[in-house]
């Protein structure tokens, strides 16, 4: 085992930008954060106040940030429209890339980071499906494998985040690619890697979306509750749920029905191990947000990828998987707003004939 | 309140029928079984064993159970191809009814009680849509009419039974309808009697199937897993699955999704209150069959028609709902086998054009 | 199977004996409520009301109940303080006796009861311990029975009741024996039936006790959360929790913990298998009495005894149990109150010498 | 904040001293791992190719760990036996430190760890009670703190590990003080905690046990399955179980019963959020063991501790508690090996005069 460290950097000091700095620089016992880069000048105040009193240089360029001396692999967790532009940059620049999902909002953009990578086979390109790292999906998966439910048949999962009364996704949905690619593609990952990332080809998709409690979605194509259902060709089904107006916390639940057995993971969303006996009856707390859930998933990815670069071992993700999830996330989001259901023939290629 | 007893005649003593006329004969304060009919000697030599040293009359015919001198009342509980003509005949004769679900596998069969049952509005003619009768789904419901929740917008249901290793599913998928109408329909039920029986008007409905575990079903024009998406024009959505290979037990559980919360029933089935710790965990056993899962509410729909009719009341389950339960179910079906979706217009009516 | 019906009679309509009333009334198919009684002008204008119209005398003498014609049965459901009194008139005029527990308040009372049934071996009398019925803890037993968790070492045992504002159970604690009598007998008669009702026999109790809500009960030389332990001679422990403040509901939970294994029962106590979702959590309510929780146990309880007489087959408790479980009780609230520790040797009698 | 790192050393390399050293090592940031040391050479070959690589001292003898040149602080995790005499030392040689619970097996041991630390206000000592770190512990208690339950006035809490057919704790029992000073020794801890650390004097004790499954403890005066009481002078109850026959995993519960409302911590142990759904019913697995279970708050105790020095803020948990858990739990032995009930005056001194 190498002894040396890991010289990260952190583009992007967002909501999820300063988790990811936070992450490399405190709980990746293998990597130092030596860098941070945000165009937003109250970030970057944050991270002078918070990272440069332990040596963390802060940019306001990403240019400047790969340019950093010594640097040797970049988070990217900017915005979602430049995910592949930037990612591509630190390709292109010999730099190790773990790269917040989605690559891009589309195919063609998402396929344009696999493309880069494809010429650095030396360079680990990763993109960050959190919930991999999750020891509870783990621990699913390697049921899975071991053949505990027999043959995975339908996968059913849920993204459904809190209600935010700030019009925060409103605003976010101009950008996002809509709910099926920016939360939805979560559970289309589960999906491929459950039911096999080579195997799994999509057949049809289908979808239908309401806007229950934010109508001014609709002007960006959007929608705050949505249903998809996704065929793969060798008979295999998953059905989609993605919400925004969740009461009780995020409630990001997962089935897996085998031809001998289902595993769930978080049926019942909890906090923590506590429940509150008061009139009115027995209470569990949830968690109130994606971090707050999946905080010891992006713990774990950090360390993971940190490994994977210096042990030099394949990163547990494919980067195909990902422009794979994003076809089937931008289709879904299209049948959800024109009403159609999308077909696609054996190759992976739209058509308009029915697949039976 | 009346003290005298309602007379009641079961017809079929196949696996429901049997579990009626047990109820109505012992948990019913209100009725006296009198009598009981079925074509299969089988069956009525276990209500000679069983019923008839109690006074109760065993009929061949189901003709000769309506003529029986002074019944009011006729469960029925035959195969469901002969639901709709022996609910008539009944109607006809002057009985009460109450018809085990579905009226017909077909809309055109299950209007034709609808319109025998509007001549006869003296009588009382109700569809057993026996979740409507269980202490959850009712505790739920009164909960979402007292404005728990907000507005329920989405509702995501789920049938699914034990998987029957001895291919009876098989052969009953011949007469059944399908998984959509001989399943599903307790979840469309449930969509309409959440979303309000006048107000759920259907816009579209699209399904998958596939057979994982009996791909004999493919002949019948049934699979043994099946999604299904349902959207109502007043923006409301609900989802479907239905599944005859579950490992552990009868699932059938459902969530309602509120702009201001939500509710599930049933989200971690138990047969009891009893957890095994041992080597491997903490276990729950599982009801193993619908009629564990739902004895209680079949003991109350008996004790609730029969009210009714004595208190002369009006029945729980408007009858044209059943009908418009039959309707998404068949093309919930429909839509599986061929793969396109079904549109209908804001008269009802199917239509080839998308309604956006 | 006789298809006569047993002709029962039921003493006392307070709150327990209204339900037992109705319950032999509608629930158990084999019996037939003849007659009531009780002293209380109030209860017999609810039963004139009630039952009445529907053939049953009513009557303000408990000797005129015994001597209803053709009666067969009596139901005790009385005050506690007349029980034994009751039982024994019931007995001496040849009558089956289901007793409502405790057969007394001290072990002498209770015995009294057993003597005069040793007197007529052709009558049926039971003590109902309703938990006995209860289809979970029945589930439990057979698990145990079958070796499931190996030998049963430790019992662990709540009677927790909700909070009753109304000082109901400061006025009543004059009367019932104090809270080991009046709620712990039903864990220590789980006790006495989990480890054996032969073989377990007691060799220690201790208690403590507070007055954390209602300190008036100190008058009456009880405790409103009480904490005991019981030894058995042959090694095993219960440990018995008992409180009349619980915020939630009622909450009775048990467990069993083998060499090999556990069993818990209602670990956490539920009313339905509904789950509300709101802001601050998940939260499923709780039944809020003892009713609520073992409703359909008295059910079974009543159409069991129905089945022993009619049937002439032993009752499911034996008497002497009731016995053992008042003088452990008894014990126990004699330890809280005085502070010490009582011994019994291997007679059974009490000792001053430590048994080690 | 500084940004300079504690420079710790971890006295012990045996099952708890691993975790310890690699905790400090690779999960708390503002803490290096300078300096481990063990008698047992097994223990500094593991260290040697583990620790050695990345700086860390492996010392045979413990005092040349406290003189290692620029060491601040100890984390003692050394045998039971040794933990005072160890953490004196350090203190004594000026170090920080951060014992293992127990301090020692009896008070007057405890105590001399207090009295060393007194003479040395400036250093920062703590006990580890793993459990105040514990995150769902934690949350338990600021809700208690802001009032949500009333006043607590109930605890029962549990320390169950699972059985170990190795017979280990069989040779540990000779050390440890016996399974109330190790195991419940959590309890009581918790117990003071939420009673108040200042507030909570004893009363009584009283327990009892049985061997189960291990009867060669009884040569160690120990026991494998134990309930004791605990009495405070203002009114309050603590019931405890502790055990090392659990078939599942580990299940370390607790309940504190407020006059208002109850919490409960892992009333229902899973080791995550999966569920396996297969014949025979659902499952969850648990933590296997105490590690398992509590993985985090020893993470989350090395941070906290690290930063209490660096920050030169008070510990959390007070080194007086340690020596008053011992005497709880050193009664609950006695009484449980000799059979009877052991008083405390109101200066918490012993008596043989009942406290009525």
């Amino acid at each position: 085992m190498s002894t040396r460290k890991l010289q990260v950097g952190v583009a992007g000091l967002g909501r999820m930008g300063k988790r990811h700095a936070l992450n490399f620089h405190q709980n990746a016992p293998r990597a130092t954060l030596v860098a941070v880069s945000s165009p937003d000048a109250e970030e970057r105040k944050w991270a002078t106040e918070n990272l440069a009193p332990h040596g963390v240089a802060v940019y306001e360029s990403y240019d400047d940030l790969v340019a950093h001396k010594g640097l040797e692999a970049v988070c990217v967790a900017s915005a979602t429209s430049v995910h592949a532009e930037q990612a591509i940059k630190a390709i292109e620049a010999g730099k190790h890339v773990l790269c917040e999902k989605p690559l891009g909002i589309t195919v063609e953009i998402s396929q344009t980071v696999v493309d880069a990578a494809a010429k650095r086979p030396d360079l680990k390109v990763m993109c960050g499906f959190s919930r991999r790292f999750d020891a509870s999906y783990r621990d699913a998966y390697s049921k899975v494998r071991d053949g505990l439910i027999g043959r995975p048949a339908v996968l059913r999962s849920q993204t459904c985040d809190m209600f935010d009364p700030s019009g925060f996704f409103v605003a976010y949905a101009q950008f996002s690619g809509g709910i099926f690619v920016d939360c939805s593609i979560h559970d289309i990952d589960l999906a491929l890697w459950f039911f096999g990332e080579e195997e799994a080809r999509v057949k049809s998709v289908h979808a239908v979306g309401i806007t229950a409690v934010e109508p001014d979605l609709r002007q960006h194509g959007d929608r705050d509750n949505a249903v998809g259902t996704v065929e793969f060709r060798d008979g295999r089904i998953a059905h989609l749920y993605a919400s925004r107006m969740m009461a009780a916390g995020q409630e990001d639940v997962t089935e897996v029905i085998g031809t001998e057995g289902k595993l769930s993971v978080n049926i019942l969303p909890a906090k923590n191990h506590v429940k509150i006996y008061q009139p009115g009856g027995i209470r569990q707390e949830l968690p109130q947000n994606y971090w707050d859930r999946f905080q010891a998933a992006f713990t774990t990815e950090a360390i993971e990828f940190t490994e994977c670069v210096l042990d030099d071992r394949p990163v547990p993700v494919k980067l195909a998987t990902a422009v794979a999830a994003v076809k089937i996330g931008a289709a879904l989001q299209e049948s959800m707003i024109k009403g159609y259901k999308i077909w696609f023939d054996e190759n992976g290629e739209r058509t308009d004939k029915a697949q039976l």
